[in-house]
């Protein structure tokens, strides 16, 4: 049986960074040519990044991508690693077409190819165009329409005369059924590569191994799945890449949440000499027909491996709170770093919120590039400065205190505030102190609030909500307190203090603008709300079939109401990692002007 | 010649609101029937308002849509209107197909039904899902792959014996090459109604009628297209109703941005009898097939025509001018009333954005329900107070004063800001007391910032860019002040006083933030940045593209890094009206992390 060295590149890709991004290929497949690998396989879109959004629809950065790919090959051939056979994402183009409304006249592909030798050997493209969720592809791709089946002779040196065939097909195309994967046994080929740029969701990697186990049976052979490492706007990409045997079983798995090369040693079963190259339409049960295009690469020449490194490794998988915390850090450290800032500032009330993202933001790019600023009012409690200044300590923050009494006074010098008004123009005066430091100073601001608030309205539009980046946009109240407790946890299994004052998790939440205020007077306990939250947001469930699950109608109907008048909030809420199957921001898209009610859980519908 | 009275009902749809809407119809019915009109046609989703975004996805509505749309029909039999044909947008559903990976189990249509004697008779779908600018269909809905062709026994006294064959298709059907309105000449049919929801841009209406004249003379039929007439968020349909004859030719045109019954006797080729009720599949030229679904009315029963009005009338065209300020009004007037606001607030700084804000809105809502506030600090100048006070006094609007120099003064006591930071601090303190006063009095915040400055970022976040929604959003500098003379010349015409004083349309811009600052010391002058905005944002060229379109190359590589930058402010950016054709709303979607800079002028691309 053949054998292959394969190496599947989980790196981080920035979008519209062409330039950097096509270092990144050259300076990963050397160090994969250098453990030996014959074969190095990038993320989906590994050259513009992803998504990119509308600049799909843009011609000169369609062109400046094409024109990156074909430098990258020729590249890599004068870095002497032209033997290598490397598969990468790109934006491409496909003329030809009747024009589509919104497209341009060469319609963007999300394509990947082949590089070998300084040449572009083979393009493919996605065929199946996700749009739903946060994907809108449809409305800057046309779909592929053939399955590429190269032919490497295989460099084993044991089995000189042998080849493999290797097919490529790109994400989406193996979520779905029908298409490119479709016709892979059909098409003969041993070896199945999927560039992917697979977004974080909460559990999702046990769907992906399974997804992927299954497709290796179907198409009857061994299923490299790589998967982009990096955080863009709301997304997080967790690597997590996969390596499947045709009868499913797991050979090799990447790390969530690290670049890595994950190297394996493949056993494929030999090309059949009998299929020649060529072009063969096949049936892709999905209505439409997939074009099999055969063709062969001249002799792969891998460099002499370092025996340093075993291929084939698994890394162990993280546990829930591990994963959801990682894909809070990875989100922040690109969002802050791949927008050139160099350090972050933040509200520390001495709650659970602000504590948590404090240390989430430590965490990502360093204590001593975090600024907190502590702003006590008179309707501040004593443990809210010192639980504050307790964080602060403990994982040495810059750590500052600005009254906001004064501020107060000289609004109300003017105006005639009371209750909600005055509430908010404290918090405010908050969001205020940290933009002009922001601005001052250089800092990107985080904002605080978690998706309970966000989801319920409880919080103050250019106060608590100010900010470049909302680190626990997407995460439950609930899930808040069990991120902190798992990472304090953490800590102390390392032997380590813990980052986070324990009164800050233990104490009830409050949001200290009146004086004994606590969130129990204007929201239902947070296990119940977030009960209610997950069904309704991220099971989009409606008023009676909430109801039938078991939440009480009268709760289920405040929630609705409160759910459904924050809209306008969101809206102008910044972009934060999301974690969930459903965040604020792409994936839930309601008007504002909505004047639908869901029926009231008691009647009928209708 | 048969000859069929039809009404076209150019109406308001609230979306969400079921209730309403279906009592809109039965009232807009009864005065169609009053008017002799044998067929009534409602726009697209006339029932659930359009666009319904993800409520699309949710069971509960669209059950309820279905179930408004039954009622409907027994409404206006129980109305004694049952004998009147109705045709009518609403939100359906497909069962049977197989899953689609985002939709629920029965998949959501933009449908549109046929309703006679209580029963809905017919029912079909929109075929072609338009998934660019602001559209997402593919997220929402299947396509329809029918064309119903009722045959309506023709009700004229003088052609008793006599039937017309009427077909259905729905807004992107027209606009899109192949489908139903493909093969509509193939079906025979003499007339084709076309429901829409079609969003104003500025000069589309002109493009409407060429579209209509054209689709007629291929489907060798009259034509009768009725669009909605409507704010709703972001969007403005603009109404623009239009009959053409099968040789394209103009028989009546509706008004823009208003409610209106568009009546007109056509006269229609008589129905082949030897076309027999069924189904026919047909190619529909667009790779798909489609069903023809022909069936058979019994007689309609129009009531008597009160005979005052005569039907046919064509409305006069707007002027640009006039008709980009209408889609303004139009889409605050909406915004806020079906927010459930009684009243706006806004900061007045007797420069022209505020001014033409708040005359759009005193034009939209009366101006006894506009608030305006002065906010002056140390560094404004003398005409920014008297200006503010003459365009308050002219209209009449609730002016009032805030100074903010105790509110600077006690920040700068706690926080040393200088330059950019200062300069945000006072706008930040005026976007906050303009928010004290909408959460103390219950105001909507409009905000002011024009397109230009939305485009280069200059606005300061939760400064001048605080609201709930911005009225001129989506108009260049060099359109604000267009708008300004063109409204005071309005009243100039009309005998009353001009509503914007002249001297905030002759001096120039200032954000008085700095002494002696002007917006020429940060921005190109507007005449030459908008023209490149246009180019750049509008038209999506590249730098390459600008350059070759002769704008200098300097100003070019100034203007798209002011506009890349800026990406992150406009997300959080309130709503405001569409009025071209790209907004920076859903329109124009590009990442916030993106180290994408086009390709110097000067340099080739790649």
């Amino acid at each position: 049986m053949p054998r292959l060295r394969i190496a599947l590149a989980q790196t981080n890709s920035t979008v519209g960074d062409l330039d950097g991004n096509a270092a990144r290929v050259a300076e990963w497949t050397l160090r994969a040519a250098e453990q030996g690998a014959a074969l190095v396989v990038f993320p989906e879109m590994m050259l513009t990044g992803y998504p990119v959004e509308d600049l799909a629809l843009r011609t000169s950065f369609v062109d400046a991508s094409i024109a990156a790919l074909a430098a990258t090959a020729q590249r890599l051939d004068a870095d002497g690693l032209g033997g290598i056979a490397v598969v990468t994402g790109y934006l491409g183009r496909r003329t030809g077409l009747p024009p589509r409304v919104g497209l341009p006249a060469g319609a963007p592909l999300d394509a990947a190819a082949l590089l070998h030798d300084g040449q572009v050997v083979v393009t493919t493209a996605k065929h199946h165009l996700p749009n739903y969720g946060v994907f809108d592809e449809y409305r800057y791709f046309v779909p592929g329409d053939r399955l590429p089946v190269v032919r490497l002779p295989c460099p084993a040196p044991g089995s000189p005369g042998d080849a493999v065939d290797m097919a490529i097909a790109i994400c989406e195309d193996l979520w779905q059924d029908g298409g490119p994967v479709a016709v892979c046994r059909q098409a003969g080929a041993g070896l199945l590569v999927v560039p992917n740029a697979s977004p974080y969701e909460r559990g999702k990697s046990d769907a992906r191994l399974e997804l992927c186990a299954r497709r290796a049976r179907e198409a009857g052979a061994t299923l490299a799945y790589v998967n982009m490492m990096a955080g863009q706007d709301e997304l997080v990409f967790d690597g997590d890449s996969i390596i499947v045997d045709s009868a499913g079983r797991l050979l090799a798995r990447g790390p969530q949440f690290e670049e890595t090369l994950l190297v394996a040693d493949l056993d494929l079963p030999p090309a059949d000499p009998a299929l020649a190259p060529g072009e063969t339409p096949a049936d892709a049960h999905d209505g439409t027909t997939i074009t099999i295009h055969r063709l062969t690469l001249p002799a792969l020449e891998p460099l002499p491996a370092d025996p340093g490194q075993a291929p084939g490794v698994t890394w162990p998988r993280l546990s829930d709170p591990a994963e959801i915390y990682s894909a809070l850090v990875t989100g922040v450290r690109d969002y802050v770093l791949k927008n050139g800032f160099g350090s972050v500032i933040l509200g520390l009330s001495g709650g659970i919120d602000s504590a948590l993202t404090a240390t989430i933001a430590a965490d990502a790019i360093g204590a001593d590039r975090v600024h907190v600023v502590l702003m006590p009012s008179r309707h501040s409690s004593g443990h809210s400065v010192t639980d504050a200044e307790d964080l602060a300590k403990r994982q040495g923050l810059h750590a500052r205190t600005v009254p906001i009494d004064r501020m107060v006074d000289a609004y109300e010098a003017e105006l005639d505030l009371r209750g909600l008004a005055a509430e908010n123009l404290q918090a405010r005066i908050r969001g205020m102190i940290l933009m002009a430091l922001s601005n001052s100073e250089g800092h990107l601001v985080l904002t605080t609030g978690n998706k309970s608030e966000l989801a319920t309205g409880y919080s103050t539009l250019y106060g608590d909500s100010a900010g470049g980046f909302g680190p626990i946009k997407d995460v439950l109240k609930t899930v808040v307190w069990e991120l902190a407790r798992w990472r304090n946890g953490q800590a102390a299994r390392r032997g380590e203090t813990p980052p986070i004052p324990e009164n800050s998790i233990t104490k009830p939440p409050s949001a200290e603008l009146a004086p004994g205020q606590l969130d129990s007077d204007s929201l239902p306990d947070y296990a119940v709300l977030d009960a209610v939250l997950g069904d309704y947001v991220e099971r989009d469930m409606g008023a009676g079939a909430l109801v039938a699950a078991g939440h009480d109608p009268a709760l289920v109907d405040r929630v609705i109401q409160l759910v459904d008048r924050a809209e306008y909030k969101r809206r102008q809420y910044p972009p934060g990692p999301k974690i969930t199957s459903r965040n604020f921001g792409r994936d839930r898209r309601l008007p504002i002007t909505n004047r639908w009610r869901e029926p009231h859980p008691a009647e009928p519908a209708g």
